[in-house]
């Protein structure tokens, strides 16, 4: 089969498609044929080497959706030919709110989803939801996952909340305005693009700030938010984070998944005197999945940024590392 | 009456007993005869000028016991020569779970309860614990609440927590320590001073460790610990919060009242990948200071350090300076 591979690293460039064997699904397995896939931002960082724990040669991707293709011995009702996505997340426990030890993710360590045959536990497939297009399914799994439970396991929204979601454009933070706005939500939106903050006041967000051409943004922020937003989610971290905290209103989550702008600095007493809660998250669980496949299933849509063939993976991979995007990048496999 | 009064910052010998008129209970008010009062940090931060919105002149103290000596108008349900202890904030709202913006606290910018009579709001008169001493019942509110809030309301501990306290010693740590070995939890605490942690050993401390001839305590933490706290309580920032975030176990909660070590210089990733709660809190609600009380009327007792007579107040002052003592610093008034 044909599958995007990286066997040595430096940058979205050394990916490449090339003819590797067939996967046989195993004891519990179920072999999808993959019909699109979708780019996240740790597909990049994998060919950079900003990533623990590579291995390669490896088959990267995390996001799928296809048909079921085979199924292994003691896999009960998967019915061939479904149409499905994957959680990417392999042994990911329920019994605990955070990620079990010996969880893996598909594209690292283990061969994923930018090829035409992927094999993975029985319990990691679901049927897909029926509104959804093959590229819109494609799109929702890991961003789709790691947003719901930002937003609402970790975040607790409530449509009284005002949500400053910072940096819009990217995977995640595009599920982020998606569900908070689904929640009711007042939103407040940075980003250092107008193209960027002009899609997202086509979503619904109802304050877009340049954190570019504004030093201040915070103070922005603040005053567009009646003192502050009630709940925050960023993946910035550096100063980007310590202006969040900044701005929080007393008594707001400060909600982080990740930190793609370095360390923060933070001053204890603006945690403390005003009561913040600063929850990290990284994915989610089989519930939080379940969750959000539910919003998808009552009619929310996914926002697609462009869909590129196999063969132009690299230029796929280069459009994100440079941030070009806004929603998701996906990869047509057949 | 008499009062411990600051009329000029410099420091703890800047505070001194004189003269002043008593207090009369305004409508809604009453007037207690103090006993007993006790220390806590911010009123040396006052002296020192550390600490926001300083109007001097001023009686310090936010701690106090006694009996009811007069009733303002509008005041029903407390009895004249009733014993009582003061929750020291004044305006805590219970409708939001942080302080409402125009709350007070005794001590500043209120005259407080380093003097002969106090007057304060009827709401914040609450019967003394009938265990507890004098001396006892001085001890408890404001650090008491502090901790109460940080352990249970904030941290939501269970028998099952290993408990990492740094800095036990100071009043609130030595509430905490007290009050998650009263949960049942393992306890794990730090300390400078070796004489500090045979003291936290007889409180039932499970594991001491001193933090200043182990440069790596946060290595022992992890190996005491079996791969790391489930619950920290810090009031330390810098750098001890860094090794805090580093050392907690996914989904730890890590309670932040205080920040004397200075700004932290975190790493984002150390908390969404591990998925931890950052959670600020600062004192407490009355719901809080209630929750508190029962556990002292159900038989639990503080630690005092020393108790001074009101024209030590300087010595005490700077005992608390130095982090000398371990517990409550008492001030004897009658």
């Amino acid at each position: 089969m044909k599958a995007v591979r990286l066997t040595e690293l430096g940058g979205p460039d050394k990916l490449h498609v090339e003819t590797v064997a067939d996967p046989q699904p195993g004891p519990g397995q179920v072999c999808i044929k993959i019909t699109r896939a979708a780019f996240n931002r740790r597909d990049v960082f994998i060919t950079q080497g900003l990533y623990p724990a590579i291995e390669l040669p490896r088959t990267l991707g995390s996001d799928g959706t296809g048909t079921v293709a085979a199924l292994g011995t003691d896999v009960r009702d998967i019915a061939v030919g479904s149409a499905v996505v994957i959680d990417p997340q392999i042994g990911w426990s329920d019994r605990t709110f955070h990620a079990s030890k010996g969880m893996s993710i598909l594209g690292m360590p283990l061969d994923g989803t930018f090829a035409e045959y992927v094999t993975v536990p029985a319990e990691n497939v679901y049927a897909r939801p029926l509104p959804l297009s093959d590229d819109e399914a494609a799109a929702i799994p890991l961003a789709g996952l790691t947003a719901y439970r930002a937003v609402f396991t970790r975040g607790h929204i409530v449509k009284d909340d005002i949500v400053l979601i910072t940096g819009v454009g990217g995977g995640v933070q595009t599920f982020v305005l998606l569900f908070a706005k689904h929640a009711g939500a007042r939103t407040v939106v940075t980003s250092s693009s107008d193209a960027k903050l002009e899609r997202a006041r086509q979503m619904g967000a109802d304050v877009t700030i340049n954190s570019k051409t504004s030093a201040a943004w915070h103070k922005e922020v603040r005053s567009a938010s009646d003192g502050g937003p009630t709940l925050v989610v960023d993946s910035s971290g550096g100063e980007t984070l310590a202006k969040c905290l900044e701005v929080a209103r007393p008594g707001a989550r400060v909600v982080i998944y990740g930190g793609t702008g370095g360390d923060t600095t933070i001053r204890p007493y603006s945690i403390f005197w005003k009561h913040l809660d600063v929850l990290g998250t990284s994915m989610g669980s089989p519930t939080d999945f379940r969750g959000m496949l539910a919003l998808f299933a009552a009619g929310l849509r996914p926002v697609i940024d462009r869909v590129y063939r196999m063969e132009q993976c690299a230029e796929a991979a280069q459009r994100l590392l440079i941030a070009e995007q806004f929603g998701k990048i996906v990869l047509a496999i057949a």
